[in-house]
């Protein structure tokens, strides 16, 4: 995506923009067609837009700071609530990021989702977690305020998203990432816990990811999280407690071609009230920042038996 | 409208925009009064604005492609719907074109409507068309996909608008403009078909516009549009079925002054059942973007025997 | 705050933005923690950010104009209500200005409010006016037009904001200012009268400031306005009539700090009916936009015995 700079140093004289400080915007649309039982069956026309505005700057004593938000984030103005706007700010002490951005568990571990999909059809199925199934969780306003740290392979992060009305315990996080290499392999690892409170009380999950990148453009990533007092009602139609997470992803990237695959389960505490699925992506990359893009979903719940699908097919462009 | 490209490139080397690829922004914005029965018979203040983000880019291939949206299309992030946003993709093939863009029929006939004034009061009243009397019929999201090709002089196009809940035909329109010269006078025409289908069974128009630009600065239009099973409510006061509609419109420019005037008719089936009405526009440039513009619009129902009119003065900005 | 003029000049050749025409765009953001009664008594955390944009251009007979409109002004975009947009033309004859602008009463006088928090929490004290209680008077859109001209150290002001159903009288205004020095002393005195009309009839203010800057770094400003007419009811608990409302407000920078405090109390018409409050403000500079800031709200109602108080400490920047 590209991304420009707009600065006052920059426009006056056309040297130094490492120094600016300012408002950059960027921006993506995409236009296509979907399909499947979650749009009822009916084929539609898919278009969509967005602007992302992002502000960076820096303190006299070095520490930098900055702040983003996009064109649709609509409900982002107001102080106590999150609406899709962050803000951060970082130095030798590490990195405090407020608002929209990943609690310590999402952020510690690799998502299975590999590529896009106009809209997002491969990871929107009902097995896919994106490790953030604690987002919001007893209806907190998903302001999150997570600190990390890294030091040369290793990374750590804490987080908590408060309750605001005081009625449940905050949802607090901690995880950890290391990426290291073995010739031309390159290896990552997640581990992350996380604790919070809802009507039905506590709820906590302990998970791990590994993702793994050969030379040749292949990916694979395998996420499991095993998981106390979460309840889960995919589709809206049932809701049961939950044992654990499981997925697999994999991708493949060759010249200007990506194909990937994930499969997901969320392994019900009764017996036959899993809820699975798997998507599958391909991208074509035409260059300049346009890419045709597939993607397709399928999901299943044993506990209500039913099943959904979902497909698209367009131009993503990034500006 | 100023026009400004922001471009990485154009930053870093303030040569070659004519290559460059991002956002570029303008804006407009009007202030000052209105009145008329349309505003309750009390002369209000009138102030309105809206910033305009357009992006482009080109594909490794030679495609261009783009989109839009303004600062105003709150409902414009919902990809199944239309809020404002377009999206094309350009080659030498055409141009495809999706989301709030002019179907086939409104792209290929010229409207009678010349000029501006600040609240549209001239191109507000009963008898005005736009020739978008088939825009979002029986309750289409105005998601629109248009296909356009252009040789020469000739361009056709082709459209579609569908029905996202599938209990109605889409929306289909195709059209063709012609432009020619005569000496110093140029000649446009055009002409569409398209059909529809709502509660009321299909619906169809078949159009035609002629417009004349004199070298003296005068310019004439004439629109007719015969009319099946489209039912008509101006003012929600009384609904009609169409019979045909017919609209003509002038217009002169010397120097910083440009005055308009338009007349339209929807001829309604039964006896006694029109709904006519008249713009009236005047305009003074006062150079770098600003305008002083006057708009009158006079609305008459023989349906429901009432009338109504509203006007505006005021200076529109664009930047 | 750092403005980013974008021009077509400016980008194809970097020199002369002075007479560059376009669109600027300008952003904050906060982060912080804010706490009190007014937040149910729990801590919360506090995210918010915003994107300016600015227009100017001139008119080939040298008059300026411009509008204003910020990201999460949603509202702003109905031509006959004001959602915080604003627009201007400015000459040798002064400067007409409508939309979310200060009405010549609110422009006049000098608010005792000084530096900022991220809640404004030191100014939303019960006892706080900002010179603004007419604002919106009867239900009115807050769609003001002022007129405004200056000539060397004074300058005076005339608005109306009208009632768009023509119940009412409209707010009509009218503020004079002066400044001048003492040695190293900088005085401002504001006077202003406005009358308006609601349910209740007619409402008038008279009302004056006077503020002090000394060279040390030290600031000091009183605000009195006699009031009749004006009802009202902090905290949504109880109404009642205001005969006066007097408020002073001190100040004092040195190097990287800043601090304030001010008081204001809304006099009842009725014994034991006055309301009032104090705030507390205190800045770190950190240099380049961004700023520590801690804001305390006292808030006190003697007609119905309530108390209420705010807090925040967090992080401003801008951009």
């Amino acid at each position: 995506m590209k991304k420009v700079l707009f600065a006052t140093t920059a426009l006056v004289a056309s040297a130094g923009i490492a120094s600016a400080q300012g408002v950059s915007i960027s921006g993506w649309a995409e236009m296509g067609i979907v399909g499947g039982s979650v749009y009822g069956d009916e084929v539609q026309f898919w278009t969509d837009v967005d602007i992302e505005f992002r502000m960076s700057g820096e303190t006299d004593n070095g520490l930098t700071f900055g702040a983003g938000v996009d064109l649709d984030e609509n409900t982002a103005f107001s102080g106590t609530t999150q609406g899709g706007e962050f803000i951060f700010i970082s130095g030798a002490f590490g990195t405090l990021t407020m608002g929209d951005t990943d609690g310590a568990f999402d952020w510690a571990l690799t998502e299975v989702g590999m590529g896009a999909s106009i809209d997002d059809a491969h990871t929107s199925h009902w097995g896919y977690s994106g490790n953030s199934s604690f987002d919001g969780f007893g209806g907190k306003d998903g302001q999150v305020a997570r600190y990390d740290y890294s030091f040369g392979d290793f990374a750590f992060a804490v987080s908590a998203e408060l309750d605001d009305t005081g009625t449940y315990d905050p949802t607090l996080a901690i995880g950890a990432k290391y990426s290291t290499s073995f010739g031309s392999v390159d290896l990552g690892f997640g581990l992350a816990y996380v604790t919070s409170e809802d009507v039905n009380g506590t709820a906590e999950g302990i998970g791990g990811s590994v993702d793994v990148t050969f030379a040749g453009g292949f990916m694979a990533v395998v996420n499991y999280t095993s998981i106390d007092g979460l309840f889960y009602n995919p589709g809206g139609v049932g809701a049961r407690e939950v044992d654990s997470h499981m997925a697999i992803g994999l991708g493949y990237t060759t010249g200007a071609i990506s194909v990937s695959a994930n499969y997901g389960v969320f392994t019900g505490v009764a017996a036959d009230s899993d809820a699975m699925g798997y998507g599958l992506q391909a991208g074509y990359d035409l260059g300049g920042g346009a890419e045709i893009q597939f993607g397709y979903g399928y999901s299943e719940d044993q506990l209500t038996d039913t099943t959904a699908d979902q497909f698209s097919l367009g131009v993503a462009m990034s500006f």
